[in-house]
């Protein structure tokens, strides 16, 4: 059995027109109408296969292939199909349409696995929509309370659970969907590796072993807003200045102080009121730490808080920060991982194994079951951005190691 | 003949009601319903105390006293009403009302001037909504075309041209309304300070000598937008690093390398997508840079972009800048430098002779006719805030000095 490449193609080329920023990247926001086409598509793809589609009442999709044994716990994998502001074409949706393509391809040879096998498209998890990523498999796996959709909000201060019922669905239902107790036996997603390493070695596959773990902190450094042209320099606090000289040093306590795995990024930047010819009254930036290693992260972000507390005292500056989303370095299962390189040895498909430094569902899902990545290589490292491509070869190779993976796990 | 502080208060607290942003700051951008309201009062008041009001087609109230012999050039004082973003309630509306309060005062007296003397109302002088700051003072001097209105925009996309046809007006019949050669003998422009000397003397009134020359430099700095995760750190072009590193280095370059009269600052930023998860595709900024020295700005201009081409080229980075807007540093008429300083003397006023770090449209009438400038104190140097503030009394005070300057001249 072999996945087919130019269907995996239709199924991302497809999604990929579903776009509001048509020349700016990919953005598909949660519940916006393209998300809406995009799932359209999708389910009707589904449905064609001869899959059983069931849509819950936040938008998870699952698809279900029945094992011969319907009552065992099944064997799932997937994605999303959300993307950040301006991003691209792959990230998430390779992992629908590799869980698709493997599960059509078992159909098509009326291939009938021990146990279901199942593809779900989980809602929200990059997050840009409603300030909530990974929403769906958070509330799935029981680690969020669904009413935690009343929580967050889009920029037009719509929640995501009003947004969710303005698209039909009914939230207050949502209970009865959560994942059950033995109900999944394992899970693997397949993601494009949103780094260099695939790439620069020219290895298709990438067999993941760990998820790093993410801090978001969030800084602001308050000074006194004044005019620009009328104050002199010694009489100013200006916290644009304070600011730049703490996020001008992150790269360097990220490379000197922490560990090799650890990265920094301030990747938001929001000044107050943002006028040329005003000293601004506060300026507010977000720092993204991670590391497989979590005393990588406790170093950046202490060094840091430090920094910044000096900056300040020197410059008449006050400071505030706030930690906006934590999670743990994440050790994903031998039992799955070893699967998964079993099915790319058989196939002769080459690998490496590697570890993460993003974040993705399967990381909530290693709380509840047991679970493994397959990543793909990203041409050039980038992701998140216009330009991110993978090799459609490469993700057909993807495929076929998953779909050997999901057959091997469903038979153990 | 003594000006009334509890009129020139009435003034400023009803003009400071017309308020976009009640609770944060005053905000009144040109032509918004707060502007026509504020307009609406001072014409109101114009025409109680008897003076001949004119309004042009971009919306410059004009207000005159007649003088014994209407044929000669006019004394003109005036300022302007719009605001920064989240500004303060002195700005330009000090100077409006403390030239309305001394016509005001001549009337009261009776007293009919050589000349006639007028106030004006300039549009547009600080600039946030279309991005055409001085915009009446620059149109009706002739140092820009009338349709130059067409060619600036506010954020929704409105040109000034439109939004003042929205109005009521018609800038295409504008032309006549252009000061004419000889039209004028002099100005005299009341202000706040906008820093902190007159607040740290003590002192009630600033003749202002000269006014810093002004460039404003956009700087903008591209990388390659990637995942904040998934990118080691030695694979990263990440221009908010770059971006930080030139504008933490900016107060050295300023204060080490040019005059003790410089100042730069970074007033506007922005990063693009903005999102925490992402390396910024690119991060754009903007140097406001004055002194009333040229050579101080040119060296803070050299060396900043030296540096930043050095950040770039050590970090992967590209970088692009223009100049956005230049003014040369003004020196102002020692004729009506002196009338004010004679006028004080002869009020037993307390006063010292400064210069200007700030613009004011009083620059673009020195093209044309003598000027001078009157300064009262921002308590704590502050302004372009919800805080600015200037004591009633110490404004009284300057009405008072600018009555007896504009009556000197107008016999001069």
């Amino acid at each position: 059995m072999e996945c087919n490449k130019d269907r995996i193609r239709l199924d991302i080329e497809t999604i990929a027109g579903f776009n509001s920023t048509p020349g700016q990247g990919t953005t598909r926001f949660t519940y916006s109408d393209e998300d809406i086409k995009a799932r359209e598509y999708l389910i009707k793809e589904m449905e064609r296969t001869g899959l059983k589609v069931s849509v819950d009442q936040m938008g998870n999709i699952r698809a279900r292939l029945d094992g011969k044994d319907d009552s065992l716990p099944i064997v799932m994998t997937g994605s999303h199909i959300d993307t950040v502001t301006n991003g691209g074409n792959f990230d998430g949706v390779a992992g629908v349409s590799a869980g698709l393509e493997a599960l059509r391809t078992l159909v098509e040879n009326k291939f009938q696995p021990e146990c279901s096998i199942e593809l779900i498209v989980f809602v929200e998890e990059e997050g840009p929509n409603f300030k909530f990523p990974l929403a769906g498999s958070r509330i799935l796996t029981g680690k969020f309370p669904v009413s935690s959709l009343k929580k967050h909000f889009n920029s037009k201060g719509v929640s995501m659970h009003d947004a969710a019922v303005a698209r039909g669905f009914d939230p207050s239902d949502m209970r009865r969907h959560l994942f059950k107790e033995g109900e999944i036996k394992a899970m693997i997603e397949l993601h494009i590796e949103q780094s260099v390493v695939l790439d620069e070695l020219s290895v298709p596959v990438g067999v993941v072993g760990a998820v790093a773990g993410r801090k978001w902190i969030e800084i602001e450094i308050a000074g006194k807003s004044n005019h620009a042209g009328a104050t002199p320099m010694n009489f100013r606090n200006d916290p644009m200045d304070g600011a730049a000289k703490v996020i001008a040093s992150l790269r360097d306590i990220v490379t000197e102080s922490a560990n090799p795995t650890t990265v920094g990024t301030v990747g938001k930047i929001d000044c107050f009121p943002n006028e040329p010819n005003v000293i601004p009254e506060k300026v507010c930036f977000t720092v993204d730490v991670r590391d497989i290693e979590k005393d990588g992260i406790e170093i950046v972000e202490r060094e840091l808080i430090e920094l910044t507390e000096e900056t300040c005292e020197k410059h008449g500056l006050e400071f505030s920060s706030r930690v906006l989303s934590e999670t743990e370095p994440i050790i994903f299962s031998k039992k799955v991982v070893e699967s998964i390189i079993e099915s790319a040895k058989d196939k002769c498909i080459e690998y490496i194994e590697m570890n993460s430094g993003a974040l993705h569902d399967s990381c909530l899902m290693a709380e509840i079951t047991d679970v493994g990545m397959i990543f793909v290589p990203s041409v050039g490292g980038r992701s998140h951005c216009a330009e991110e491509t993978t090799d459609y070869e490469d993700i057909k190779k993807g495929a076929d190691v998953l779909l050997g993976a999901l057959i091997k796990i469903s038979e153990a």
